[in-house]
């Protein structure tokens, strides 16, 4: 007999105090968000499975849960990812001509975890840059981001660049077959040099050393340098390049690096892409980057950029939270105590009325003070321990 | 061909300026609920089907969404009523003796709507009492109900009072039988009295009267002054109407009134149950009340109270929200800019980076006014229309 109160494997709750900071994290992430001009949109839980496999998000099939709609017959997916649903709503409801910033949080639901720590219900909170192809607009989701990560918190923060569009200009260079394509990308995501040079043996020599050139290019401004050195000066890589240096040269202090065979967003982001570390933890708490042509499907295609971080994520990587302190009030009709409490509570205190017979609880209460009948009226005391 | 961008029938997407109103809604009753000691839970979207639809919730069953879950081979739901994740975690993980608060704030899902103006997918905030089964503790959920919906500002506001261990003493008064007790419920829910008649026809004449008469107490106090000299003087009754009289006084100057023949938390509820009306709406914003043995699946029987609403409900009954204004930045490197943008940001305000290009636009961005460079520095001016 399996026990009722088990969970799924890989689904949390998040208790007390652990889901009040969660909920603090949020409001100060959406607030900064609404700070740089982010309008908050709230897509639903469940759309017909067409809108959320689209293009792009197509990856996303297998980690979909999908249920039968009773009242249409149709199939329904449970969102695993709301970055195409602010793609929808940007193409489809919005509808601007200019550029539109939304943003979003709330939680995912996902078939498999991404990996041995991970759930497979992540609360998503992000910001995403639509109708801009411009550097500009990836230059304001970087120090958006990197914001995001302080406001947050997070030790030993550091943030990792790659671009997707540099990979696709060394494919398109050097006339790789989408086969031939994608065991490179697979080779090049594991740094595997001597397996880069096997792929490559058919290609001109030029393009084979730039290919094996990429698991080395990490690292400071040094390896971008070194990069234009080493790499074809295609128009495509120099632009790649480029862009990564405009990146590197505005973060200023912030702890930015490049990794030129970090290709995880290839198929969906399609210039810049963003990782994010923190805590010393080896899978990245946010991703981001440029995925032009997103909301195509949904009548309007737009250059699209931005990020996306898992709150459960983030928290796992902050210190305990405090219990939240409280007073405790006596259970009493008494004009001028409920006058008392309702000043306390204005003021942001937690006041909790003692119920009849709860007073050999007190331990558990979490509060610390309590509201006495003194000679002046209604005083803060501290806790008594009970004999 | 059915266009991408179509939604689920009753299922909503919410839109800039309303999201942003719902999160600031959202963040007043979550800290309402803080300053009165009910700490905040995340339960999960999805548990194993048995978890979600116990005892008390067997009535879900019908709403609650089934998926598979790939990892254990068993049927996973996905939550109608977060109620019951709420009692799961008061029982068995929190596990405290004394009285334990909880609240919560998140999207549920459901299969049908509950009406013809409802949606699938409620935003469902509310606050849970565990472990009181004093009156006490009903007068909590009651004044914090109200100043819930004060905090939500909502217009026409109207609390109704039942009694589900009214119903429960008469069935057992009258010895009727559990297919008679169940047409009984249907018709006085029906407030239908020639049914109640009908179905009476074998009963104790007290008790069909009794039965008969609860269909017209309904109004204020003196509802229930009627009920004490029309309804047979058992020990329950005279509790029940003891409870509800209780709750009529403490609410002092708020528009609660009775209605003995709502029973719409019989099978759920046991005791005391409310239900607040708004805006002229038919369809109850809010419902509560008390459901003892709360947890008992868990291991753990409570007594419960409490009450949630639905933030989408509760919007459609609010004005329009107003547009969020902001100030327009130019896209510039400059040391002055970034600072005067942070201090505006760090005030409150809105600050939006005018990409290049962008100018053509700024109708749309919702910003009123610019910062601008002049003589003295960055100062903020009206923006001017575009010739």
């Amino acid at each position: 007999m399996i026990p009722a109160w088990l969970l799924p494997e890989y689904i949390e709750d998040i208790l007390p105090p652990y889901a009040r900071a969660a909920e603090e994290l949020r409001r100060r992430l959406l607030d900064l968000f609404d700070g740089h001009g982010y309008e908050l949109i709230t897509p639903p839980l469940v759309e017909y499975l067409e809108s959320l496999l689209t293009g792009a998000a197509r990856e996303l099939d297998l980690q979909t849960f999908k249920v039968m709609d009773g009242l249409s017959g149709r199939m329904l997916g449970v969102r695993a990812d709301m970055t195409p649903q602010a793609a929808r709503m940007d193409a489809h409801l919005l509808n601007r001509q200019g550029v539109t910033r939304l943003c979003y949080a709330g939680p995912v639901l996902r078939t498999r975890p991404a990996g041995m720590l991970a759930r497979r219900e992540p609360i998503q909170v992000g910001a995403e840059l639509f109708g801009h192809a411009g550097i500009e607009a990836d230059l304001e989701i970087q120090a958006l981001l990197l914001a995001a990560l302080r406001v947050a918190g997070l030790p030993d923060m550091r943030l990792s660049l790659g671009h997707a569009g540099l990979f696709r200009a060394m494919v398109a260079g050097a006339g790789l077959e989408i086969r031939a394509a994608e065991s490179m990308f697979a080779a090049l995501r594991q740094k595997d040099g001597p397996e880069v040079l096997a792929l490559g043996t058919d290609l001109d020599p030029v393009w084979r050393e730039a290919f094996l050139a990429l698991t080395e290019l990490y690292g400071g401004r040094e390896a971008l340098d070194q990069a234009r050195h080493t790499l074809p000066r295609t128009r495509d890589i120099h632009q790649a390049l480029d862009d990564l240096s405009r990146l590197m040269d505005a973060a200023k202090d912030a702890p930015v690096s490049v990794d030129l065979s970090d290709l995880r967003g290839h198929g969906y982001h399609n210039g810049v892409v963003m990782a994010a570390y923190a805590g010393g933890q080896a899978r990245a708490v946010a991703l981001g980057g440029r995925y032009d042509g997103a909301g195509g499907v949904f009548g309007r295609g737009r250059p699209a950029t931005g990020f996306s971080l898992d709150l459960r994520q983030i928290m796992d990587c902050l210190a305990e939270p405090e219990a939240r302190r409280g007073i405790l009030a006596p259970c009493e009709e008494d004009a001028a105590l409920r006058c008392r409490i309702e000043q306390l509570r204005q003021a942001g205190e937690r006041v909790v009325i003692e119920l009849p017979g709860q007073q050999a609880f007190r331990g558990e209460s979490g509060c610390d003070r309590v509201l006495a009948r003194t000679a002046t009226g209604w005083d803060l005391q501290p806790i008594q321990p009970i004999s």
